[in-house]
């Protein structure tokens, strides 16, 4: 039997580039795809299940750019200290530590909370990927995933880099086609010029894209400029890197001739806006960015650093960093901060068939329950959305046209044994 | 019989200034007040009704420092556009056709959302201030409301002022003490220096304190120069309105001198940096006040520029922007972020007895359910309140003794019925 889901009754907000919004309408979804869409489906062909809309928003399921999701392990634990401190005497030690078993768990846990909250696919950078990999199986959730590559020294590089090109290939298309991988090279600041050449010579066959940390910092800029009288981004481009397909997180410190380069290579850009501030590294010039035209998406990063994974932070983040840091409340509107984590963010990664909801979309949809005071009265669903909602209000989740979340339960994973596991993990690691 | 109410094993965060945390504790509340806390209380006097702190959190109710309840009926009505414009073509005309009946119904839904989020004290400046009152008193909650008054002609000056002074005669400590009341003068650019003055001798017989919006903007600084060759905090200390005791909300553009008097005076400070930042309005100098010792608390301000009354995050954002904003993680730890919606906000009101869990002190406190996935692991429950929780993590709400919400139900309040009559107020009044 076709396996069919009817959402009926809802608002439901396409984030299509019209900006289509049916103030009640039906969305049908046929096996992994939406069949149709729109103000009512006339005699829809017979439904597995129904969903009631009655007092729902619906929208394409949120993208989360950029995470490391194991590191929910590391949560609260290294917090208000300098970035060093945090990365040296906290992060690096706890993370030495790590087995594949704390990884599946910790990967889980970040799964359950980005699912919950209403994110369908993220993208993650980390180690032990074969237990990420397997987590996000297990889940139902749509991921990118890429394997890091450190070349600080040549038998890390070597390693790592090994490790990458196994894991991209061996997991490519798997989970019915929700896993996909990039190669992840970890930054330009942990992977030399001649490393990152070598890295590319080694994949030319492969048409795997790239994930990179790039232009983070003040002092990434400055060692840049100091050891190689370039930019980051502009070191990346004449070390070939943009002529491969690239998703870089972060850049926020960049110039306008960097800008220039991302937009002309169409390089996918994570901003990570609750953990850039968090961290201490500053604002993106996103503005500018969307002015140029740039691939711009969103991301929470790690758990190390936001500390939670609520894509609505960050959609509402992202508006007011803008708004405030430049004294102007008409930037970044409602539109634009919400196709941020939708529309911009299938832009990013380059693919067309998610964040958005239309017919021949990939099932990936949400629906969130407005009959909360903070989203009352809800005549303007999208900036109730973008300015008053959180992770909490998402009701149902559905990936590849799959329901994996029903009024606020998650129906693949197993809360109680990962908040066991978790927390047993977590005494281990934290010294 | 006495009411007694006892808190059985929950994490017990006091907010004391010894920064006390009990891993597992007890607290017994009898009639309003905390009469015992600590690891266990042995022998408790029989409660009317035991509350079990398992996989919870207890902290004092969070403290609101600045909002207009009722503006809750414009909530995304106007987003995205210029100061002036969001005033004069949207808020104004809608504010001239409010009734008594939409401010009890808009002021409610704000509550509801407040006490449901664990605000269990805010400060309130509108209009129709007996309908607040009212609905204030109704739901429980604990209130310090003015009624704003404005001098931008002498007719409405005088009405305003007469208005402010009936209504908080009228109302100071009605609701069992609950409610408490304050002078609210808009602004100064709205309140002329004479007039200001006007306002002083006439309420000199009372020792009301003062609400005004204060350095808001860059325009207001402007203005005060041009007009007064004097910042809009000297020339409130010329006129005399320091020698009273005052909460003055934003404080965003202010020199070092200004927050020298502000310190000195002991002026109360409301820090809303969702607000300033949605508004464009800029980054308070919270580090620097903190520093001098200034008495700054938090707010969320009305719900037509923030838009949600969720006080955690106000408490991450205000933490998140200084360190973004100066490039240093360390400042604003959870410690102090968490401070300016407890301790620190009711050393901004000058009251002492809220806001901190100690023998003695007011009964209001709140409970938070931990068993979440943002909220673990939860070994730091501190940084995990301040960086990852929402106010629908809230689960007990505990205001003078009386228990209003219950797993996240509010006893005092009808849902539905707030949602009926705020939805039709918001029909009528948005044009």
């Amino acid at each position: 039997m076709t396996h069919r889901i009817l959402v009926k009754g809802a608002t439901i907000i396409t984030m299509n580039a019209n900006r289509d919004v049916f103030e009640t309408g039906d969305v049908l979804i046929e096996e992994n795809l939406i069949k149709s869409i729109g103000p009512e489906i006339e005699n829809p062909q017979e439904a597995t299940k129904v969903i009631s809309g009655k007092g729902k928003v619906a929208l394409p399921g949120l993208i989360n750019l950029h995470n490391h999701a194991a590191m929910t392990l590391f949560r609260s634990y290294a917090d208000d200290l300098p970035l060093m401190e945090w990365l040296e005497k906290r992060i690096l030690p706890a993370e030495a530590k790590l087995t594949g078993h704390d990884v599946y768990w910790g990967t889980s846990l970040a799964l359950l909370e980005m699912l919950k909250g209403g994110t369908t696919t993220f993208v993650d950078m980390y180690y032990h990927m074969d237990d990420v990999a397997q987590a996000c199986v297990d889940s139902g959730i749509r991921a990118v995933l890429s394997h890091g590559i450190v070349g600080i020294n040549s038998i890390l590089g070597n390693k790592t880099l090994k490790g990458a090109k196994e894991f991209a290939q061996k997991w490519h298309n798997t989970g019915n086609g929700r896993i996909t991988t990039m190669l992840g090279p970890h930054a330009p600041y942990t992977c030399p010029p001649d490393f990152l050449r070598k890295v590319l010579k080694e994949t030319e066959h492969m048409d795997t894209p790239f994930h990179i940390h790039l232009a983070e910092t003040r002092n990434e800029m400055n060692d840049s400029l100091k050891n190689y009288q370039k930019t980051p981004v502009a070191l990346m481009e004449e070390v070939g890197l943009f002529e491969r397909q690239v998703l870089a997180a972060h850049c926020v410190h960049v110039t306008e001739e960097d800008m220039d380069i991302l937009s002309k290579r169409k390089i996918g850009i994570a901003h990570n806006p609750g953990s850039n501030l968090k961290l201490g590294s500053g604002i993106a010039p996103i503005v500018k960015l969307l002015e140029k035209e740039a691939l711009v998406g969103l991301g929470t990063d790690g758990a190390a650093s936001n500390n939670n994974l609520d894509m609505f932070e960050e959609i509402r983040l992202s508006s007011l960093m803008q708004k405030g840091y430049h004294g102007d409340p008409t930037l970044l509107s409602v539109e634009d901060a919400l196709s941020l984590a939708t529309r911009r963010g299938s832009g990013a990664l380059q693919v067309g068939d998610i964040g958005v909801l239309r017919e021949g979309a990939k099932a990936d949809l949400i629906l969130m329950d407005f009959e909360k005071p903070h989203l009352q009265p809800s005549d303007n669903p999208l900036a109730n959305i973008v300015y008053s909602a959180s992770s909490n209000d998402v009701d149902t989740v559905i990936v590849d046209g799959n329901l994996l979340v029903e009024h606020g339960r998650c129906l693949t994973l197993d809360e109680e044994k990962i908040y066991f596991e978790v927390s047993k993990s977590a005494k281990r690691l934290r010294v």
